[in-house]
């Protein structure tokens, strides 16, 4: 039997998906179910002075209205959640931190009813200053979020180092201090210097937030599409005061994540509600509401490079300040990976990053596709090329003489291995658009080829210009993953884990894995969403992980039984266990003579099934002082090269050719890997383009998707290729969910400087930008 | 702390079941799910000529109909089902046997529309000769039910010979022989000879059956109220020809099952319509088709007994003729339990037993509470009073002069042990109701007593009398139950198991054993239910073997656990595992100087959590030419006692006290326990004093709960009282669910006959028989 890893087979949930009839819990009905729609707080910062759900409760139809009053002082709930500091209260408790904060939430018998009730509830408020830009936030006499923390339940996660500054709005604080940076900006030749700016933007995954919950006997039950079921679980215990095994959280198939999803998000209000109503309640948010629930981190960051006399970078420091929002969310821990990551994929002697963590009074910012490395690629990758053209070399050449290669050290301290950028920038990214190899700035070729970028510019005013770029991206480390599986009589298997299907792919290459692992047909394979009363432990669906760490759990719990098989099967065959294979199906001795099939096996065993484990767990983390250690099991690591062409008289760039590739180790499924790689691509373009929240004094303007834009199909590049490079060598999968996010924003305002010599610096690369650049450049040659 | 076995704690559901919010499949919900509605035959047996179902094809809100063009000759379907020989159609192929036996199914917008579009399905019949009693049924030139088999797919049971006769009703045929049963009739200084028969009655579930079903992307999905989900999964995947991986089997709570939800019913039909209308179906019955579908087996038992001068018993020949209606569900394997339960729970050195199942032109009999075993017992205690009386011995005295010791031989041959009668006779039975020893018939005591009974007549056309009955059963043997559990990082226990909760209390008296395995709370631990895509292998929840089964399967997958703990601690602390003791919740050196709890070493693993799993499975069987060997791993036994009052003006019988005692071998729940033999109590009165199906030419006449009496509070005996015996030299628990069933229609009979010398040998005890014997009484006496 050929392996079925390597295979493009198509998604197992393939046909549900098309026909519409896949199961999202946007979709789950539960008997009796109530409608639960939430108040949200309408002023950025402001302190609760009076609730009153009076007028709303004797609404017919409302069944139950949730506020402060039902949890101040309860000693049966525990009213705080989040990942890592427990700050965010199940509704408001003392003040409000930002225009969406929940307030209350109704309960009732439909949503129109719902809707009502939450115009009879009478909310006055006082308001506060707020602030809602991360350095003005850590301005001595700044408005202060939360004034004190309540007290923590619960373990931290081991992974996270967490120090919030009392008094201050600095959350949490990332420090990586690499050789001695002061010494290297000494002995470095040049020195250069920038900011760099992007703003939160929307996950925008198809299918919004939604949770169901039931809380009946002792037991809380809920239907979430969630990234991140046990942590899930492990708030939710928190918050009722529950073992683990009273909470159970059940997963769907979700309509898109992108790490919007990660971590206890709408299921504490809805948990909480549903314990009041007595009844189980579904919440699902408007667009609009998904837009106040969680972003991507707006950052800036400061970014100092020293360089040698030959261009080798000697020194980096990093100033990098991650807008938390509201409430911490994941942001302790992601400061961390788009902290390190702010040295690139290069060769830095001494690197010195503090990154931080900083409470705002806005929408609060978690995992989003790329977890904080979009942002420092965006500077590192902008000012690379900027450091390219002032010392007269190639953006290309200048990469290849400092990325990193085999053996060399990564800023964590990390020896690097398994290092493949020289294929992907040269053998793939330069030839996927023609990379005319040369140290031309735009303007030299401009002259040179008549006023002709790298390309050729079809009229007059527009002017097409080339990009290279590429990153380097860590995943969550240590992390766990635990599989089970069960064949079953016939020789079929069903394989439990609990990671997260959403359009990925996940049961599909987890099965192929199965399938390889175990030797039988994928269709004999069934792969479950996570339930985690039966499902066993997995860390999360993030960070780019399930195929290789969930992989490699199942694949162990497959072995697992395989050798239950071997055991049995040398009792039947009355042989020794080291006489007999297994594979295809089948136990045989080795010399052939005699074999039984896995179902033979199992049903002369009476067992009924045989029962598998496998769990997978990596070890590693960073110094708390230094940032020195293990910061990601694997490196993954990615190229983009694009081609675009600027209007001159508009300001609209647009996409030509856009290239992707992407090391993956040992490729699962090669088709999906393409698409995945094709997905983040998509992701980086709306972002490097339009995507933006825009905000009004803390008022969200632009929360539809009217007025925030995400690609459509006209924005797509005039070609669009990837390539997911496989390499004999790694023997691994490595994770490809988000790696090719980073590179494209500034692959593409790398190719817009390199078409029209504007300079951009703070995303995204607006028509409005692009003129204005056009304008400050006409002045100054003027 | 102290065991949480042998505490009556309460239902781990009580709350929900109060409150009316258990989650049966009954009220299962699906985003677009259709009702399914089942056209039924009105003739007893008939050839099917034409089935048009174009008329209701066009009624609006009509999408799929099922009917046998969907399935005949189609390669992607095998028609039939069965748990022992797939004999049942999904719908009616080339002919109908029963009347209720499904032609098509509608699945349809809404249940209007669905029962509109039945009547307008256009069926041609061609009417068959019919038969309806079993012994008639093999009687050469009667009608013939099934002329062949279908082709058959899959593996028998590994516990049942099937030997159908060609061209004969005879379904099956169990022979049981024991010893030299002529040498011992010629011994014997007398021979008893009777006939007794009994109807087939309803179990008569509060929820009706009920199958949803949802075929997708090369799945099969179905949540059925099922007493046997890994036996529906199998049938469904010859059905639908796809591995078991591929049948999903979800099992909410069952309102009620009693046997009637063992093996696939609804779930066929359900599933199939499913698949053609590519959307779910949902299809609950209507009590009048719960009728239809399956019921406690009618049978005749001819019951031939040689005494020996003592009066002890030296040979039994019985031959059973079970009615198993019109497809053999799984009376193949009941005859057997029905056949070697007939020689009672008494010493015989000769017994010889023919037990046949025979077709016949009825509704299907399948598994009931008591599962062959009340028939028989129906028989063999109904003729012990009747023995005990011609010899002049008191019946108490009677039976314990003949009854099964530790040591003595059942008619299996098998040597029994841990046998009670004697203390469940003397000590229990004849307590509860002051049964005056002595061996008086009635009538003897009439004249002494001055025309009292055993107790006093309050006014002079009443009569009272009592009776002591016993009864052994065995429990499904071979067997085998396959459990799992995870360890959660706070040391709290998910147990995955395939047991069905159905009111009996699975799910609480698991969790007690898990609890006490593992030594933590009971409140730390949930129980699942079935899902057969993640919880493990269980042959079924019948024959009162879960307890004992599941129970010994969950204990072994916490102590595999527990071996976990204790290797993973042993690393932790750097200390041999043999060294450390693991209980309360905590790993321990044995000296007491250190120790962590489960989750300290759950946590230091880094492993999420911990995954046992435990497989029971027991051995044995009966040689197919003798009925010897191991028929049972646990021998149950029960004793009933009863006091009646019998009208003699209305032929009408109350019941004044009522006494069940049953053995139980360790008691995990002490008032789970007596609520199980209450249950079984009453189900013996009802089967006593009323049950019963009546056919008119093959036509269900009384087919609601109307016509058809259970018994209601007003039926309640004046005093009803139970004993769990437990015996602490048991250890093992034994199961108890339907022990107490088959004592109790004999013990009603005996009472009456003690009361009134009347002799009623066919079920029920209705006032008619009673009159009419009293009418023959007289009409002797005069």
């Amino acid at each position: 039997m050929p392996s079925p890893v390597g295979r493009s087979v198509g998604m197992i949930d393939a046909d549900e998906r098309v026909r519409g009839t896949v199961a999202y819990a946007l979709n789950a009905e539960l008997p009796g179910c109530l409608t639960g729609r939430i108040l949200r707080s309408p002023h950025p910062h402001a302190r609760l002075v009076r609730i009153d759900t009076a007028r709303a409760e004797q609404l017919p139809g409302v069944i139950a209205i949730l506020s402060r009053a039902d949890i101040v002082d309860n000693p049966a709930l525990y009213p705080y959640f989040g990942p890592v500091v427990r700050d965010q209260p199940v509704v408001a408790l003392d003040k409000v931190r930002f225009v969406g904060d929940p307030v209350a939430a109704v309960a009732a018998v439909d949503d129109d009813t719902a809707q009502q009730a939450l115009e009879l509830i009478e909310v006055e408020y006082e308001p506060l200053p707020a602030v809602f830009d991360p350095e003005e936030a850590l301005v001595p006499g700044a408005p202060i979020l939360h004034e004190t923390f309540p007290p923590q339940r619960g373990a931290m996660s081991a992974d996270i180092v967490f120090n919030p500054s009392e008094g201050s709005n600095q959350l949490n604080h990332f420090k990586l201090r690499k050789g001695d940076v002061e010494a290297g900006f000494e002995q470095a030749h040049r020195i250069f210097e920038h900011t760099f700016r992007c703003p939160p933007v929307q996950h925008v995954p198809l299918e919004p937030h939604v949770a169901m919950a039931l809380v009946e006997a002792g037991k809380v039950t809920v239907w979430s599409g969630t990234q991140t079921p046990h942590n899930i679980r492990a708030q939710l215990a928190e918050i009722f005061q529950l073992p683990l095994a009273q909470i159970r959280v059940i997963v769907h198939t979700l309509g898109g994540g992108y790490g919007s999803k990660c971590y206890t998000k709408l299921e504490p209000i809805g948990a909480v509600l549903a314990w009041k109503a007595r009844r189980p309640v579904k919440i699902v948010l408007r667009r609009e509401e998904d837009f106040l629930t969680v972003t991507k981190h707006q950052a800036v960051i400061h970014l100092r490079t020293g360089v040698d006399r030959d261009g080798r970078i000697v020194a980096r420091k990093a100033t990098n300040y991650f807008n938390a929002g509201a409430y911490a969310d994941i942001s302790p821990r992601l400061i961390k990976n788009g902290g390190y990551a702010t040295a690139g994929p290069y060769r830095i002697p001494n690197v010195w990053v503090d990154s931080y963590a900083v409470y705002s009074n806005i929408v609060p910012a978690g995992a989003f596709r790329g977890y904080g490395v979009s942002q420092a690629a965006w500077a590192y990758e902008s000012q690379m090329d900027m450091i390219a053209e002032a010392l007269g070399y190639d953006p290309l050449e200048y990469r290849q003489m400092n990325v990193l290669h085999d053996g060399d050290t990564f800023a964590t301290g990390e020896q690097v291995h398994d290092m493949h950028y020289r294929e992907l920038l040269l053998a793939d990214a330069q030839k996927a658009i023609d990379w005319r190899p040369g140290a031309e700035a735009w303007w030299q070729r401009a002259s040179a080829d008549g006023d002709r970028g790298a390309g050729s510019a079809t009229v007059s005013h527009k002017r097409r210009g080339k990009a290279i770029t590429c990153v380097i991206k860590g995943s969550v480390t240590p992390s766990t993953s635990s599989a089970s599986c069960k064949l079953n009589e016939d020789g079929s298997l069903n394989v439990l884990t609990s990671s997260v299907e959403m359009g990925q792919g996940a049961k599909t290459v987890l099965a192929q894995l199965a399938a390889e692992a175990a030797g039988i047909p994928l269709e004999a394979i069934t792969v479950s969403e996570p339930d985690t009363d039966s499902t066993p432990y997995d860390q999360q669906t993030s960070s780019s992980r399930t195929t290789y760490s969930m992989g490699t759990a199942v694949t162990l719990a497959v072995q697992d039984v395989k050798r239950q098989l071997v055991e049995l099967a040398a009792d039947q065959l009355e042989i020794g266990p080291d006489d007999l294979t297994c594979d295809e199906g089948t136990v045989r001795t080795r010399d052939g003579s005699r074999s039984l099939s896995y179902s033979d096996v199992v049903r002369r065993s009476r067992r009924g099934n045989l029962l598998g484990q496998g769990t997978f767990a990596t070890s590693g983390g960073l110094d708390p002082e230094t940032g020195q250690g293990i910061g990601s099991i694997h490196w993954h690591h990615a190229a983009a090269a694009c081609e675009v062409e600027v209007d001159t008289e508009t300001g609209k760039i647009e996409i030509l050719r856009f290239h992707s590739s992407c090391f993956a180790g040992r490729v699962v499924n090669p088709r999906l890997a393409e698409l995945q790689v094709e997905g983040s691509t998509l992701f980086g373009l709306g972002q490097s383009l339009f995507e933006e929240m825009l905000y009004d004094g803390g008022q969200l303007i632009n929360a539809n998707l009217s007025d925030y834009m995400i690609p459509s199909f006209k924005d797509l590049p005039g070609r669009l290729s990837v390539s997911v490079l496989e390499h004999p060598s790694a023997g691994e999968v490595h994770g490809i969910g988000e790696t090719s996010v980073p590179p494209v924003m500034p692959c593409v305002a790398n190719a817009l400087y390199n078409a029209v010599g504007v300079r951009i610096t703070e995303l995204p690369l607006t028509p409005e930008k692009v003129l204005a650049g056009l304008a400050r450049r006409s002045e100054a040659e003027a």
